[in-house]
């Protein structure tokens, strides 16, 4: 690290309208077996419902987005700004079987948005008659945005993160339910996308799982720069600080957020954190005070203001029982972002 | 980071020898004012001599390795395996007058290897005659390799990690040293790199701070693989806990270390960290804690085995006092690396 900063040299940082998504957006969901497979489509549909404006199946397909069906032509016509993959094929690879309907989208004028590992510009030829027609191929996953390294500086406004005791546990739906109950009392707030679920349902932010090493804190200073002082920036939490594989991403984008307001997100039926073997999901007052320790570094006024909880797998009876239970022992507002009223969470968030 | 595991895709992993250096070097210092500008050089004169066949200056130039003059054809006859690019220029660019010795080392059947930003396969037919002539263009910043996500599994052998109050401070030099200083007393032991110059210095490694940052951990556990019982890997440290620029760097890399020892390493005199405004350089005693704290997710033995001052700013007297204070102070085997004996540090890593 020492020479690139001895030389004064430091990459440049590109506009940011580089990840801005062009809406709305016809869905394609291909052949999709269920609901699982095509969560990125099903995850847009719920969160950002006038960002869509129709969908797309194949023959074989199992679920309905519940939209008028369309072509890519039909939807250019229709005022459709590009096309969503949003189906995740095994592998994340793009299939052969779609190749002339990704022809067929760039000849209508639509530009293309894909979250899949595969590259849209490996097609062959596609690249060249986008070019020629004047529409974006948009790899979500694959950002061609360089970042400054992270400077640690205060910004102004306020910014609030969700955290996890694991990954894959609620931190995007949280953040989105935040910010739309944020503005449904009147308060300015953006949604700030770390991931490309996140990025295609809000049409901008930072893959930053994908951003190299140096600069995943430069990353998440970007994603939420200077603001009015009481616009709040809520941002997307990824991975956990007890996670060994994951816990550096999870610090940069703490660092580089310097939150006012940490959320803790949480899977009271999770005993085994994800993807690894023997290592158990920390307890709750171990996970705040390790958030709390890792965040005062670039806001030593950060404070924890409520857990968010996943009962998707509970019962109405088990899932009130665990929610009262657990406001008790921590003391914070306890919620279901898909299930509870946020009202007090609200409070504590802006108190 | 939740797609990619459901569709249990895993990047693949190259072949460690990808990352293999050809030795000895042809050291090129181009026309170099003094001995920071052509610090990489230096670090490999000083700690691979056995590495260094002879060095190639341009008229100008300051510094004097005190090794054999050679051009890339002489240094070919006299078996040199690479030429090694020992200088950085300003903004890490490769300067356009260098472009004719380039072809010529490639012409005399050397590898280039470089540590400088700017891509060696970017110079124009560079590539192609070095393709021909079966030579290899080695662009330390710019691994090739792809690493797998971390495991979190614990592996054999031993493994000690340099970490530190904050970035620049004697992390690279403390683990080379304490990795010839094992060697000396008959511990088998191995210096492994995570930056450019100690990449260069050894012959291998990986430069953490261009991994993507999902790898990071998965990257550092890679680059100490299983091993005997009583082997030690002195694993090279990056960053500090307490630098909100590289923080996460520094989170991944302990998490994927395990480290059994850690070796705190600190400038006595520096009151602010490096590169940002506004952050004290923090307390030893807080550093020990918080670094132990996140190595106990790996490896719940780690323990700190020694505290290594840099004391390059002080005359014999201050150094002593230093040194002796702080050892009392932290209760810790005290050393400069560059200065005292090793001893008492080693007794402490091999207790």
């Amino acid at each position: 690290m020492l020479k690139r900063r001895s030389n004064s040299y430091r990459p440049r940082m590109d506009t940011p309208s580089s990840l801005q998504l062009r809406a709305p957006y016809l869905l394609f969901v291909g052949d999709a077996a269920d609901e699982q497979v095509a969560k990125t489509a099903f995850g847009v549909r719920e969160w950002a419902p006038e960002r869509c404006c129709g969908q797309m199946r194949l023959p074989g397909c199992n679920v309905d987005l519940r939209l008028p069906e369309m072509t890519p032509a039909s939807a250019a016509t229709a005022g459709a700004g590009s096309l969503l993959l949003g189906v995740a094929p095994p592998g994340g690879m793009l299939l052969p079987s779609w190749h002339s309907l990704l022809f067929e989208t760039v000849d209508a004028g639509l530009d293309i948005v894909s979250g899949l590992h595969f590259r849209l510009r490996e097609v062959p030829g596609l690249a060249a008659v986008a070019a020629r027609r004047g529409v974006s191929l948009v790899d979500v996953r694959h950002p061609r945005q360089s970042f400054r390294v992270a400077t640690g500086k205060r910004r102004s406004g306020k910014r609030l993160l969700t955290v996890g005791t694991d990954c894959a546990l609620g931190k995007k739906y949280t953040a989105l339910a935040l910010t739309a109950a944020l503005r449904a009392r009147g308060v300015s707030a953006d949604f700030r996308a770390t991931g490309q679920t996140g990025i295609i349902i809000s049409g901008a932010g930072v893959a930053l799982d994908a951003v190299v090493a140096d600069f995943i804190a430069g990353a998440a200073e970007w994603l939420s720069p200077d603001a009015p002082a009481d616009h709040w920036d809520v941002i997307e939490g990824q991975g956990s600080l007890f996670h060994p594989a994951y816990a550096g991403v999870t610090t940069g984008l703490i660092h580089g957020s310097q939150p006012d307001v940490l959320i803790l997100c949480h899977d009271p039926l999770r005993k085994q954190l994800r993807w690894v073997d023997g290592y158990p999901t920390p307890a709750l007052e171990d996970a705040v005070a390790l958030n709390l320790m890792i965040a005062r570094l670039t806001n030593p006024r950060v404070r924890v203001a409520g857990i968010s909880l996943n009962t998707s797998g509970m019962n109405e009876e088990h899932r009130h029982d665990v929610l009262t239970e657990t406001a008790a022992r921590m003391q914070l507002p306890c919620f279901d972002p898909l299930k509870s009223s946020l009202d007090e969470v609200l409070d504590a968030i802006l108190a």
